[in-house]
């Protein structure tokens, strides 16, 4: 039996060491990555729909009779479907749309001095982008997670791009998924030229505001080349490789904690797993039971790869596992102790927690209601996970009333001085002068 | 008498001229500029404070004793500041605040089936920078518009940079400002080294986790390259010049119309500012009147240059005009028109909206309580202005009950099959079996 998973007790380290163990594995970003996805960006913007079809056949090895998919494929996909998956995507999606209805909020008028008046108005975005990976396994619930508060926000454009299979079309079960979420503006193209289509648009591909949606190296890149670009779209959030970290103590079964390790380490060889708790037991108990479970997993090659990064923590509390759990801030924080609640409720960053024995990843994951696409990689500290607001702008609207605006005037002017603004100040007082002849003209009448 | 706007008649231009018009100055971002803000980056994450000083030296020609400004400083500056500007700063600050207090969504839980409960937590942001120009006029303005809602958010570190003057310090009215808002960890460092400081921390200098600000083509650069780094710090939104679009008809006043636009363009040579209109008569005037005004102006040289790519548009109704300003998206859109508040309803893109004729832009910029932190150059497509959320961030929560468990656990298994994923749905089984345990011992104790 190998170690898979390297420990460490907390307490016994210095400073440097400790800061060292929640760093993530160094991320590669080559200048020859960026190169080469610039250089699709230009080929599409370019060549246009010829660029998409070369492109695709360079890189799916397939030439797609048509780049948008007729409307019916998208129906026979979702009827083909085995009505038990049809039940289980529906819930889902179900599910998702009661948590995400309730991010509305719609604001009224605020009077912030009489005559005064704003407000924050929630528009959509017009035309948004999802993208859903292809590859060995294709992934409806990165759809739902997108075009349901889309849906929601009513976004008049949604589109999605899915790269073609070997036999020239997406896979059915994302067709289906996109049946049900009520999109059929779908194309069939993937990887950094479909993120490039998206944001400058073809003649057969009108552009869109912003892209959201995972995907691997090249798609990350072109999105970030894109939201850097103002001809280009705005994008969801910075990518990195998915990571759990599961705060656990003598209350938790030992076999459940390294199944949820497990399933995360299966997204990928760069994902990250961290086991943060104060029983030296339950990390001997978790170490044994991954050993066992890792046998009977289809993805072991994976597994493996990603916990040879991976690490166990024993703190001297589950308080001080916390305090380290924030500093990290990782995508999913699993709470997997006595007081759950509690504890939850002291989580400063991180994308999504699950709370208590019952609430594996794997239901955030698909249909618990919250979104799956979250900050990682650190990012938690700043970023938020997808939400209605993603798919919406925030306008705000000032109203002056004519006493309003008298009794503002001076500190307006004030201001304007002071930051050496003359034309800004001429806006006044050129509304002070026309206040004061209609008011005279006002009395000339009376 | 030259003719400083531009003039034409939407309906007898054809497509792509309409669209040309709506288009932006192009935005110059060379490579050379990146290059040597990445060197300016690299210098500070390598030598620290060292790094500051000579880069204070080198781009303000002065050398500050010390990095951070004393907090006696502040309060001493606050009290040098005459009355009246006094009480114009905390009239602006307290119209800030009463707007963005309204902007705080706190949710509770949100049962999506019985046993199955979400949340969405705010949590403040640990860490954020503020940057404040230097420059030739300071502008304790920006200040407030991040200090004021970064309070609110109750973040437990806010950090404002801003260059020093002449005199080896900060300007004065900037002090005072902090000193209003209650922030005093305040250092005299600007620029693209002020950027590197704040995204990677030095010895004096920790680092924060999100940088917001206005700033030269460097700190712009600066911002970018950080928020593209996992280690650096994400930052507030993507930057551009700023810009106004004036709506007006016949009901308008010429010369408030002109000086609206004489605001803006007195940003700097690069601002563009717009007239749609209707009337052929109010294009005629509001020419005139920003001839006239033009002459009476301080920043006359910048105004011109403003002018030379601005220009008007007369429409053959003001619905035509609405429709070609969703397009633009401008940063500002000033309404003076007959019905202004039933036709702002129906703006889907801009930053922050004006309406009626006593709305002046002025007041947006500094107390009517809106933020004057904006997307402009057409990212009102996709972004929003600063509000209290850019502080914050949004963590999602679920817990389920066992039964909760029990009802959901075979969606959870399907939906994992479907993407392949045995790892995710041997977490759900893994729990079953849990269940199924725990249910058999409770019987067999009852």
């Amino acid at each position: 039996m190998t170690t898979t998973l390297a420990s460490y007790r907390w307490a016994s380290l210095d400073r440097t060491t400790q800061q060292r163990l929640l760093q993530r594995p160094a991320s590669s970003r080559s200048a020859d990555l960026l190169a080469a996805t610039a250089e699709i960006i230009e080929q599409v913007r370019r060549d246009g729909d010829t660029a998409l079809r070369q492109l695709t056949r360079q890189f799916d090895g397939v030439a797609p009779d048509t780049l948008r998919v007729p409307t019916p494929q998208l129906e026979a996909a979702w009827h083909a479907l085995d009505a038990k998956d049809q039940q289980a995507l529906t819930r889902a999606r179900d599910n998702i749309q009661r948590f995400h209805a309730t991010q509305q909020h719609d604001a009224s008028w605020v009077e912030v001095q009489p005559g005064v008046s704003c407000r924050q108005v929630r528009q959509p975005i017009d035309a948004v982008g999802l993208y859903v990976p292809g590859g060995s396994a294709p992934l409806p619930s990165a759809l739902l997670m997108l075009a349901t508060p889309a849906r929601l926000a009513d976004c008049p454009r949604v589109v999605m791009c899915s790269p073609p299979q070997s036999d020239g079309r997406i896979a059915s079960v994302v067709l289906a998924a996109a049946w049900l979420c009520d999109i059929d503006e779908v194309y069939a193209v993937g990887g950094a030229q479909a993120i490039a289509a998206m944001a400058y648009g073809t003649s057969t591909l009108p552009k869109v505001d912003k892209i959201f949606g995972p995907g691997n190296a090249y798609v990350t890149a072109a999105k970030m080349l894109a939201a850097q670009d103002p001809q280009g779209a705005a994008c969801d959030m910075p990518a990195g490789p998915s990571e759990v970290l599961v705060i656990a103590d003598i209350s938790a079964n030992a076999d459940v904690v390294a199944a949820d390790l497990l399933a995360q380490a299966e997204h990928g060889p760069d994902s990250q797993v961290l086991l943060f708790t104060d029983s030296e037991s339950l990390a001997a108990g978790v170490e044994q039971a991954v050993q066992r479970q890792l046998l009977m997993r289809d993805r072991r090659a994976t597994i493996e790869a990603a916990l040879a990064h991976s690490r166990t923590i024993v703190f001297a509390s589950i308080d001080d596992a916390l305090v380290a759990s924030n500093a990290y801030a990782p995508e999913h924080l699993i709470l997997n102790t006595v007081n759950a609640d509690a504890l939850s409720q002291r989580v400063t960053s991180a994308g999504s927690i699950f709370v208590g024995p019952w609430a594996a990843e794997t239901f955030g994951d698909y249909c618990s209601g919250t979104n799956h696409v979250l900050p990682t990689y650190g990012f938690a500290r700043a970023y938020s996970g997808v939400s209605l607001k993603d798919f919406c702008k925030f306008i705000t609207v000032q109203r002056l009333s004519g006493d309003g605006f008298d009794d503002l005037a001076d500190t307006a002017r004030r201001l304007a001085r002071l930051e050496g603004l003359d034309a800004h100040e001429a806006a006044v007082t050129v509304r002070q002068a026309l206040r004061q002849k209609l008011s005279s003209h006002r009395q000339e009448s009376a």
